[in-house]
């Protein structure tokens, strides 16, 4: 990492030789849109939820390239010097709207939209791309999670089993899935978020005793810390941690084992300890699917990880980032999209809205035509607009960053998914819970 | 992100919890230590690939808490003013050793081995855990490609299919696993990496044609660039490509379809139109059996995403750290080890080494013992000692850093896959390819 922090080269090559051969052969200052989407859920997921838009518009405000940037595509002979003397100054100013985060998508909703000239379009593809694919996949690993939990919190704790830069973003999109807080410290300084901990077993095993430590560390935190209690023996463990810390002792964490009937073996010993009031939390690779299965369990609390940050088998949304729009020659804007096998794209604008039918969502609706068609397009009166304004002419909506966006998309995401469907909470592998209609004016 | 950049809070919040503690009753200043192991390898994977370690010496050295970073800890109550004075001028100091990058690993192989206080080295564990699990499932995700593709270069394309900071370690890792080169530029400027690039749809799609594109590419970057031919149909863009360009022409790119039967056509297509040594490489989330599958296929090079990225179903290497022996009371080092139901762990300092039989390895030892045992103990002749001193007392040795350090790594992955026995390049689920013995001295 260098002081004078850049996003500029979180790129692929190509978009800075493409940019190249576009500034030579004058297209580059053609007016283009760009649309991200995904061709399909994960198997069997019943809806995707948006995160990470919150952080483009944070990427955008560092995409400027350094001397350094500069020096290493002129010395790696990767554009030409009039292409290094247009980078000098670049800034993107074009127009981003999109879903809001913690908004549902599904397959073909149109998440962000990108719009400006080619050049500038074209450079933020790969970065946009990142920060979406990651962080929508683990917001939506988190949503199924949270549902699976029912009222009980759900913590991040899966730093360690992502990068030390994703595990940043893992616990933000964790929160915008309706996470609680993180153990993340880096990630509660940059957005705010809740910071949580135990203890791990070390800590215990530092000490010459199993009290050794427990005295120790609710010396230092009080007694309403979180004592870990599987390093030897559990039931000995619960022993010793109310004598320590006496019934007051706020909770204590289960890491290994048959967590169901160990949360409730230790739920009997506190409450015959007295301790009525401790809580359980419990953590070792947890996914939606165990957490379903400890809802009957006495468990307070979870701590969530490798599957969190991993996107519980699905580590990317593979949404992409297409040209579906762009002027011609003579000024005129023109649909265009590829024809590849399975791969093809739908051309034009898009507008996206949910339709609803005794308050519950029927329908994603994505409406595809030229900026006038669209201008006059009239949805229907119970139809929600999905899109947001992220960014006008490089200037950014800056209500969609920082800790509070965080909270509103968190608070989003409840909303939008008591709105669908039932079975969009629903486990089982199936269909996207609501189809979207692909309308062309 | 900030400006003064520091790694220090890239943690869990208990790490620096337990340190306050710790440091209140005296343990922090312990002699430790602690050990990065894996209990298994991801399902019927037979070998895994060390990475990472290198970027570990990078992150050591920003390990150092910044103004913004001690008021955080401050400001959230996390740690006592005592402690904050403690972090002051904190730099790690310890010693730390472990297997090569690009060294082979196998369930319990010991891949580093950290000794220092409890103080300084609880600090570490997520960071340092960070870094391995997700380099090393990358690097050993590449590895298996790389044995599939054969001769053929394979290449990092996967930048955008997860967050844009692991996108550069993912890039760094690929090379460690055995790739040719990236797309990504960041990763190329930092560690000065190969970088390739071809062109997008969009590019094409931008242009009133497809020949405008191509005419445009080729003015730019001359008839050496790799054209992209699959946006409307492929055998009208080969025949276009080779007008454009001449039989000189040095690559096409197949991004969609069934991409063998297609290289087939296309070569012919190529041969027929005089553009004998025209390339094909190929892209669309490949995997190392979709790999497999391409061997008699006329293709001559790789681009890898998805797949590379996200560690091709295997996202993390589920590595621990874990404390393995610390001083006592009485300042003799004791081995400790937690009990706790199917996450025990071997107590003691270890060696590792890898034995041979008829120039192939056949064990992975592990011995485990106390300082002095481990100095007197004497491997049997033919056995080769799998760790590499990182780090004596704080300082690293830098022949691991930079971008020699990655070509060192690369070659040897090349080398110790040669000297495993050859089940270790099948794709099939099977069992490590060579057993991990503990030894108890």
């Amino acid at each position: 990492m260098i002081q004078d922090y850049s996003t500029a080269l979180m790129t692929d090559m190509y978009e800075y030789t493409m940019l190249d051969a576009a500034l030579k052969d004058g297209t580059a200052n053609r007016k283009c849109v760009f649309e991200v989407f995904t061709r399909h859920l994960p198997l069997g997921r019943r809806y995707g939820v948006v995160a990470g838009t919150g952080r483009i518009l944070d990427a955008l405000e560092h995409f400027h390239l350094n001397e350094a940037d500069l020096r290493f595509l002129s010395d790696r002979g990767i554009v030409s010097a009039e292409t290094i003397k247009w980078l000098e100054n670049f800034t993107f100013t074009g127009t981003i709207k999109g879903y809001r985060e913690g908004e549902m998508f599904f397959p073909n909703s149109p998440v962000l939209e990108v719009e400006g000239t080619f050049g500038e379009c074209t450079l933020l593809e790969t970065l946009l791309l990142s920060i979406l694919n990651y962080d929508s996949a683990v917001a939506s690993a988190a949503s199924r999670m949270v549902s699976a939990a029912g009222d009980r919190p759900c913590m991040d704790m899966g730093s360690r089993r992502t990068n030390e830069s994703s595990a940043i973003a893992a616990a933000r999109a964790a929160v915008v899935g309706g996470f609680q807080g993180t153990s993340n410290l880096r990630a509660a300084q940059l957005y705010g978020l809740n910071v949580i901990g135990t203890s791990a077993h070390c800590f215990t095993l530092v000490h010459d005793s199993e009290r050794d430590a427990f005295v120790s560390q609710v010396k230092a935190m009080g007694v309403n810390t979180t004592l870990l209690v599987d390093t030897y023996n559990i039931e000995n463990a619960i022993k010793t941690a109310v004598e320590v810390a006496g019934p007051e002792l706020g909770c204590v964490r289960i890491d290994s084992g048959d967590l169901a009937a160990l949360a409730q073996r230790v739920r009997n010993q506190l409450d015959t300890l007295g301790a009525k009031n401790t809580k359980i939390t419990v953590t070792n690779d947890l996914d939606e699917y165990a957490l379903a299965s400890l809802q009957s369990a006495p468990v307070d609390s979870y701590g969530v990880g490798t599957m969190l940050v991993t996107g519980s088998g699905a580590p990317t949304c593979a949404m992409v980032y297409k040209l579906t729009e762009r002027e011609g020659e003579n000024g005129v804007m023109v649909p265009v999209a590829k024809h590849s096998k399975n791969k093809a794209t739908t051309p034009g604008r898009k507008l996206a809205f949910r339709s609803y039918e005794y308050g519950l969502a029927d329908a994603e609706h994505v409406v595809c035509g030229s900026e006038e068609q669209l201008a006059r397009f009239q949805p229907e009166e119970d139809w929600k607009d999905l899109m947001v304004n992220y960014m006008n002419h490089g200037e950014a909506d800056t209500q969609y960053q920082g800790s509070d966006a965080i909270v509103n998309a968190r608070n989003h995401r409840a909303q939008s998914l008591a709105e669908l469907p039932i079975t969009a909470q629903s486990l089982m592998k199936g269909d996207p819970s609501i189809p979207t209609k692909i309308d062309l004016l």
